[in-house]
This record gives C-alpha cells, sequence and structure tokens, in this order.
C-alpha cells in the first residue's frame, strides 16, 4: 500500500483526485493538508466525500507530510507549490505537481509569464512534463513529474503527431479552446457568479493565457523547430471539459483520410487516447480519462478537434496516470 | 416627463428596472447613485447599457438626489433604504422601495426577522404592500410604496383569490417555492459559484426564510385571520424566474373546475396574471410582468401553481407598475 | 463470474449501468439486447463506451439471452418487461427489472394506471420491492426484484422512518420533488428540447404520476396504515439528480433534534443513507448511489428533504445494489 | 399602421418577432401561417404570448395573406420561401425573407449547397442582402431583403471592416462560432435533447455548413476579392447568443489599437453595433439587437471577436430593422 498526501486539498481537482485514489487498490490515502488553521473533517469541506473518507483537512508542516506518506500530489498554487517541492524531494518523496511551476523549463520565461522569480528554478529544466502520451519512458523513472495544464493537455494531444511526423507547419497554428467553469476553481469571482457566466460565452486572457507557452514549448520539442501558437480560451456554462479547435496548415497536401491515418497510428497503443471519425463533444470524456480526438481537412486546412474532461484527463487523471507511471502499477488502475 | 432616480443601481433588479424605464415614455432617468466614490459610466457597471443610456453611477446625497429628480427607485439593501425614505418623503418625492423596509407593518417583527432596530419604524403601519391585484387604490394614493418580495408575489396572487373567497382553510397551507439564483443578487458569494450550483438543486433557509413573515401578514389580511404558512425557498440552476408550488385544503370540497373559476373571476381585469388550465413554466413568463396561474385539485388538496419573471414581476416590472399607478399613467406603460 | 445481460441497453440507465458494471469484479457483461434489427456496437449507441466494451447491441430472443446470461438486468418499457420476466425466470435466470411491471401489488390498480392488462399479474405480488433499506433479508432471497422508481426511492427513504416510528400521521403527506431531465428519457419530446427546457422550471403529472400509487403502497407498508400522498414532480433544466420535499405532521410535538434521531438510529448501518443536519443538494450526490437527507421541524410541520442521483440510487446504482444482495456479494461492491 | 403578415409563425424566430412587433408602433399584425391544417390561437403555440396578441396561426392561401397584409416576414424553409416570395412579389408586397433562399446569388452555389434546383434562381442575384451596416441605402429601396444568416451576420461585422480597408488578407481566415441552441430550431432531435446537448460543447457542420459560402461572398464583396473561410460552428449548452471569433492575417503590422481605430471609424454611426476594448460576452447583447466587437493584436494575427442575439441581431431584430428601413422609418424603431 503506498502511503500518499494531497498538499491543497480543498479545491476540485483534490476532489477529483480523493474520488478516483479511493478506488485505487494500492493507495491508501493519509494525509490531506490545507492553509486554514483549523483542521476540518473532508465531509465539510467536500459534502460528497462525506462518510466515504475518514480523514481531516489539516495545517501540517511538510515534515509532517513527510512522515505519513510515500507520495505526494501537490495542488497547491505556483510558486508555493516550488517551495513544497524543494523540501519534499530531498525527504525522499515522489512528488505530482498540479501546478505550473515545473512545466516550464526556463526561469526567465516562468518570471516572464508569472511575475514572480522561481523558488527552484534548477530543476526546472530537468523536470519530466507528465503528458504520458509522449514522455512516458521519462515519467517512469521520475522522482517529481509535472502535471500539465489542462489546456495544453487537450492542445498538444491534438497537435502532436502532426507536428512529430511533419505534416503540417510550425507556423500559424491557431487553438480556440471551449473550457466549462471547473478550470477556473473553486474561489468566487464576479465573472464566475451563476448569473454572470450562466448563458453567456465569452473569450478571456486572449494573447496573455500562461497555457500559451507551455503549448509553445511541448509543440516545439515535437516539431524540433519553434512553435509560437496563437491561443484563444474561451468560457462556456457548463462545469466540465474542453473542446479544443485547433487549426493548422499540412506541408503538403493532407486528406482527412491521411490526416485520420497520423493519429490512428500515433495513439493505436495508447489506453486513454480515442480517434474517431465522428465529431467530439465533451459530454462523452466527462468523469473520465479519455482524450478523443477528430480530425478533417477544410478547404485544405486542417481542423483537429479534441475534448477532455478538465478535471480528470485534464488534471488529476493524468495526475493517477503518472502515479501509476511512476510507481510501477498497470498505467490504467483507477481510470476506469 | 417624469425625472427619476435609481439609488444602489449596480444589482440585478436595477439594471432591469432600467432597461424598462428606457422604454417609458414619461420618464427621464436623471440619477443613478452607488456607494463606491468613484463615479463610473452606467456602461461599466452594465456592459448591458452601452451606448443605450448615457449616464454615470454616482456617490450622490440624498438632497442632490432630490434636486434631480421627482421620483426616486430605492434600491439599497435593508435598513440603508429606511433611511434614505425618511429623507426624501419630506423633500416631496415620491418613493418605491425595493427593499424589505416597508413591507412588514410590525417594528418588533421586522427587528425580529432582520436583526435591527427599524430607522423609520413609524411609517410602517400606514405605508402600501405594492401588489396592484390587491391594493391597486391604496397604491394610487401612495407617496411611499413598498415593492414586494419575489417570493411573496408568486405565493400572495396564487393564494389570496381563494382566502379572499373563503374556500381555503387559513392552516396548514403550504408554499414551495423554486428559484432561478439571480434572486440571491449580484454579488459572488460560495454558495452561488458557477460550478457549486450549476446542475445542482437545494432548499435553503428552510423555516427561516425572512419573507415568510411577509407572506404570513399579507395572507392573514386576505383571509382576514391569522396565516402562518411553512414557506420552502429552492435554488434551481437557471438565472430568471420562479415557480411556486402552493398546498392548501379547501374549506369544502372544491374540484378544479370550481377553483380556476374562483382564480378566473378574480383576476378577470388584471393585465398581468394569466389563469391557465395548463401547467405554467417560468420560461413563459421571463422577461415579462406577467404571472401564470394554474390550480389543480389532487385527492382534495389544492395545489396551486404560479410563475413570475423574479426580476420583473417579482422586483423591477412590479415597480414600475406602482410607478404608473402612482402618476395616474396607464398601468400597462413599458410593459408590454 | 457472474455473466450479465442488459435488455433495452440505449437508454441512460443502461449506459450507467453498463459504467458500474465495468468496475464490478463479479461481472463479465455478456449480452446487450436491442429491438433495432440491426447490430451495433455499444460505442456507436454510447460514445462514452468507446474503447471501454467490446460488444454489440443485438436483437437477441430471451433464448439467447439466457444462453449467454447468467443474471439480466431489464431495461425494457412497462409491459414488455413482464412478458420478458416471464420467460426468463423458468429458465432459472435472475432478474432486476428496471420497468414498473412488478412495483405494484395489485393487477387492478397497475391496469387503472398503466392503462393495460399486466401480462403476468399472478406474480405482482410476492415480487420484493428493490429497496434494501426496507426490504434487504427479501431481496436476498429474491431471484426477481422490482427495482424502485426514482421518485419513490427518494420519497420513501425520507418518510418511511418516520411512519415506521409511528411519529408522523400517515394523512396529509405532501411530497414535491424536482428532477433533473435524465429522468424523462432518452427519447427526444418537444417539452425535453434544449431550448424549451433550459432556463426553466414546470411542474408536470400533477395528480396523475405513476409514482404516486407506487409511494403510497410502500408508505402504507411502512405504516401499517393506508397512506395516500400527494405527489407533485417538479422538471429542473440540470442532468441528473432529485430532490425531494415531504411535508408531514407530526402525531405529536417532534423537535428537529428528535426528527434527526429517528432517522440516525434507522440508517446508522446503512451503507448508502447519509443523514445530515446540513441541507443536502443533489450537487454532493450526483455520480454516487448515496441519498442524503436532512430533516426541519417547520412551525410544527415536520420538513424532510432528501437528495439522490436519479440514474444512480435512482436506478442503477440500485439495481447493482440489489443484484449484490440476490448474489450474496459485499453490498457495496462497485459503488463506491 | 402597416399591416404585417408572418409566414411559418410556430418557430423561436417567429416568436422573436412577434415580440418586437408588439411594440412596434407602425405595426399591426394581421395574419399568423401554419402548415398545420386547423387554426390554432397563438398562446397555444406560444405560451409567452398569451393575453398578448389576440391571433389565430391559420393556414392561409397566399392570396389571403396579400389581402389583409401590406409587408411580409417570410419564416418558412429554404425552397417554400422562394415559392412565396415569388408570388407575393408581382402582389405589391413588401418582403423581408429570413430562409437562405435569397442570400446566395448563384443559382448554381445554391443547389450545390442546399441540394435542390432554386425555384426563383433570377431573382437571387438582384436581391439585397440585408445587413444595414453593409448595404443599408440598397435596403432602403428594396422590396424584397435576404435578411442574413446568425453565423455570417456575426463574422462580417467582424470581418467586413478590415477585408474593406485592405488591412488583412483575403487569405486563411478562419473563423470559429459557438452558438446557443435556439440557433438550431424548434423541432426536436436527438442531438438538441435536453440531455445530450446540456453540459457538453461539440462542433458540428465542420467544413459543410450552409454558412459557409454566405460569409464567402459577403467577404469577397467586401474584400474586392475571392475570400474562402474556413468556418466552424459550435453547439454551446445555452439558449440564446453567438460569439465569434475571427483569425485573420494583417497585410501588414497592426497595432491593437490602430486595427480598433478602423472598427471604430467603420461603426461611428451606427446604432446597433458597439465596439469596445473590453473582451465581449453574449450575455450583455442577449434580447438586444446589438453587436459588440472587440480586436486584439496576438502574435501579429488579428483576433476579431464579436458576440451577438443570434435570435434577434442574427434574425428578427435584423429584420426588423432591415422592415424600418425599407418603410422610411426611424431605424431603431422598437428595438431599443
Amino acid at each position: 500500500m503506498i502511503r500518499v498526501a494531497i498538499l491543497g486539498a480543498s479545491g476540485y481537482s483534490a476532489l477529483e483526485l480523493i474520488k478516483l485514489l479511493l478506488r485505487h487498490p494500492n493507495v491508501q490515502i493519509t494525509a490531506l493538508t490545507t492553509r486554514q488553521t483549523d483542521a476540518r473533517p473532508v465531509g465539510n469541506v467536500h459534502p460528497e466525500l462525506a462518510h466515504r473518507l475518514d480523514l481531516r483537512l489539516e495545517n501540517l508542516s511538510l515534515n509532517q507530510v513527510a512522515e505519513r506518506a510515500d507520495a505526494v500530489f501537490c495542488c497547491l498554487p505556483h510558486g508555493a507549490s516550488a517551495a513544497a517541492v524543494a523540501e519534499l524531494l530531498p525527504l525522499g518523496k515522489r512528488v505530482i505537481d498540479f501546478s505550473a511551476d515545473y512545466r516550464l523549463n526556463d526561469p526567465a520565461e516562468y518570471s516572464q509569464w508569472y511575475g514572480v522569480e522561481h523558488p527552484d528554478g534548477a530543476r526546472m529544466a530537468e523536470t519530466v512534463y507528465g503528458l504520458p502520451e509522449l514522455y512516458r519512458e521519462r515519467i517512469k523513472k521520475a522522482v517529481l513529474v509535472a502535471n500539465p495544464g489542462c489546456y495544453p493537455t487537450s492542445a498538444i494531444l491534438a497537435l502532436a503527431p502532426f507536428l512529430r511526423a511533419g505534416a503540417i507547419s510550425p507556423d500559424g497554428i491557431i487553438i480556440d479552446s471551449k473550457s466549462g467553469v471547473s478550470g477556473a476553481g473553486r474561489e468566487p469571482k464576479p465573472h464566475l457568479h451563476f448569473p454572470e457566466c450562466n448563458e453567456s460565452v465569452s473569450a478571456y486572457g486572449v494573447g496573455t493565457h500562461r497555457h500559451m507557452p507551455e503549448i509553445d514549448q511541448v509543440l516545439s520539442e515535437a516539431a524540433g523547430n519553434q512553435v509560437r501558437v496563437v491561443f484563444t480560451p474561451h468560457l462556456i456554462p457548463m462545469d466540465r471539459g474542453i473542446l479544443t479547435t485547433c487549426y493548422a496548415q499540412p506541408v503538403k497536401e493532407l486528406s482527412t483520410e491521411s490526416a485520420q491515418s497520423i493519429l490512428d497510428r500515433f495513439y493505436a497503443k495508447e489506453p486513454f487516447v480515442r480517434v474517431s471519425g465522428a465529431l467530439p463533444s465533451t459530454r462523452h470524456v466527462a468523469g473520465t480519462n479519455f482524450c478523443d480526438i477528430t480530425v478533417r481537412n477544410v478547404r485544405g486546412r486542417l481542423v483537429v478537434l479534441s475534448v477532455i474532461d478538465n478535471l480528470i484527463k485534464g488534471a488529476s487523471g493524468a495526475a493517477v496516470q503518472n502515479f501509476n507511471l511512476m510507481h510501477s502499477l498497470p498505467e490504467t488502475t483507477a481510470l476506469l
């Protein structure tokens, strides 16, 4: 039994993570932390979990965490997360970090997008990006994994196969994403107030969203060339799911069928990517770790569509998938 | 042209009120107030109104308001509202108060339910309750009208005809209401955060909601007997609308047809109440000042269902209806 | 491994059932049936299940079903269901019937409410009603279980403890239920068209809903006296969940605390009923087999609120719970 | 008073049109038609309109329509619409056609996209496209106006100013639209069933949507060059509104500020287009005839975002705007 701690356990990703781990035969959740000073039963913070997990959220020190747990899922905000990771790794803990702290390789770029100095910059470049479909072998050997952002997961899974194959131009890629509101977190904000975002669609962070450099970096690696995407996220009046619509220019003529073959081959053995000729709906992946992908050639341009559940394949499911790989467990454990 | 001010113009009721008044041929909106110290164009506070109304929300004194306006719609919180009303009336202004401050007749009951001393208690008993279907003649002569609460409007319109007719028992009345989220106001709160209230139904304020004594008072007046209802409000994942399902015991056998006749007669000349044999949907009154009512006898018990738009017939539309009556204008002006 | 067939596998209950059974360690799904004449891969009918279950929906005879399966979940329409059950039982199959065919005891009452003669009326009275919280021991020995309706489940779990304890009057019980739209099934209908039921609440089947006699029967049994409820279902713009608000008259004074004690005792050992002092939300049971219940005394009247996921505890989860009991498996298998 | 008929009055566009026309001081609605053979009160077909319009939907011949009305709004399906228009025009009626029949100029292209021969092809090229912001003077003189599609309205208003100014390349334009479900009409279909499209996003008609050639044609005219766009519509779980996100390549460097100036100048005198620096939300135009537009330069690419209410500016509001222009009435009558 692997003893597991979750740092920052009051948010939506942590809730989904706990629900997944409760079904994991090799895991025992032993610690849940919070910045609140008074310990509260998990059922008070997440009423969904009442009678299912007899633990409290506690304001624990990292040493206390290290005593109780073998592996740590870190759901802290960026900055705070790296500070915790830098302490936990020397104590021999394996860490899966949900924050953005170790996703980028370059501390300077991190400072530029996140507006703060990275507290553990030296470790950035060596940390593996936790997308099993691209980096499975490195994840297996990792003690620290940077769990990908939700938008990057959907965009990279749609585009990487074509860039690796040299089938599309690295220039002029457009990524238009539509996300449910749970991706914005649990803290109430005016634009997330029900009557404000219900029955409405809007774009946000146009040209400024922090997932843009993350997508750039991973797609550049896939292309072997610099990729700089135009990324536009949109807020959709629903809880769960991201649909990402990507537009790319084939290097030479590429029919829908040929394009789909590239996807089919790339994902032939993947347990959680389903390539289909039918247009995907977020509904069909909600609550699952699946990513459904479809491609179409429209007037010579490639349109690649992918859907994920932003809290599962886009966060907690991916984390469990990485956890399984890091611990030599069957990759799909607790995920089907 | 009647010059009109709106106190506390940043909320949802004020937005709907402005939209209605912009269509009113006898009204010019001349002042919008806010507690914020910096004046802001109305289009910044309510983007819906950009290019439609060239006014700023300003932190005005009541004297400044009185100089600019002949009539005042007061959308301030309870307590603050009565304090403003008590100053405005002596200046000769007609006031329609959206708050609960003048709905109850009894200062002691107000203190009990609202937890504060009423700042203008002497005026409570003499203030008319602004439900035209019950108090039209008194409203016509009023200088101050207490605009009804949204739940009370839906419940009273459903039940008053039967109590006035002596057709149902004043005892044992149950009122089960379902409301869209806009009724809870514009301020972000954890339980109104989109991912918390989307795709979920819950009751709140069971036995403690402040609209309960308001309903009691008006229904008691209609019955000529003390009525003490059991009132349960529920939050529904939609913006607009209240459906109220009332259960009452007929005094003697009362078929669905006879019950509907009572409604038909009571509302025969009402411009905004539609009695129907078909079960009502909030959708059919959304954005309108209508109240649709249907009654059924189920196993000897009367089930009366009513729907309104909580922000229109339940707030701003009723206010304009009252305004029209107070100013001897056609009652439906700006409301159809 | 128990081989399992699902008859009528294209609806929402069947989808949820398959998802649960895929996690069941003692079950192998071996047959899915449809009235369509062309066999279709389950992933075409339920895209959620693509790559997860390699089966087709087939137009199988009951003999073919009996060859392939040891146990049968019957998701056919009423009437058709009893016809199938009557054939399957003599072949030695255990059956869990999702339809209403064996819920009522009395063929005459069935004819009255369902408008057809019952094809297997003799078996009605002897069939156990599959609510483990009331009939666990009988379910363990049953070869046929009538899986309860979704509304009855929520209402009965809220009220039965008080009726069994003789704490509330069997007269004058009011049940006001609010349900998500998935309860109405997968067939498109005008009132279930998205723009018609989105952003709207309405009642339906007032005084005529077929779950009313089902509630009557089970509550009467609990009370040891005839119970005839007033039941009003409402359609809520969300997918999943039922909130039922029940109103009942205590026989003698009964405080909130005492009432909650009755619930606490009744459900002390139940794995899927959570009694709580906090008002319940359907969100907190969505996707689970839990029923959350809360009680309040309001002005002498008892208000009991319960929430379930209509497709899980209200259908497929209950079916798996019954299946587990019938097969001497741990009751919570595949349900946590 | 202009007597007005609405052909095909049972759909959502007709409902919105009636609501607008009820506020129009120069209009009397005199006929509503339906293909149903039994005449039904409008309040039965559209319960929203009960007590507001005392008319029946009738199966009238075009001659009967011509006797009753001076102007005709035609909400019939494509094909049927042109057949009616070809009869009504010789009778001296002015017609605003909601269908696609007269939007394209070329009968051959029409056949290709709509799969049928055009019944009145000769009139196609001479019919004015009813977008006042581009064709106001021609509309004023027209007896027949082709009311634009909802997607084309949002896309053309976003892009035409830049193409007219020669500021963006006519090549490589990408249009990614997100629409509420009411745009798909009132007829129930499996993918529009509430539980199917609620809480889900999907694309549809990728590369095959009939609005694509319509956008091409009008933008080509604006550019003075052939434009062939890539257009991807998406279905969003809400009733109303379209957000269109356009991606285009500036011909030479074009800052956000300069791009916004182009929009500001183009729309300076337009009553229903609001150019803003803030990102638009469909909520802010819901129920109105406004189109809000915002532009941003992202990494050298122009991102232009526009929002409309698909049933108002995208259909019925535009129709009334065209009607006002055709009848020399103030353009904003009944629309503010």
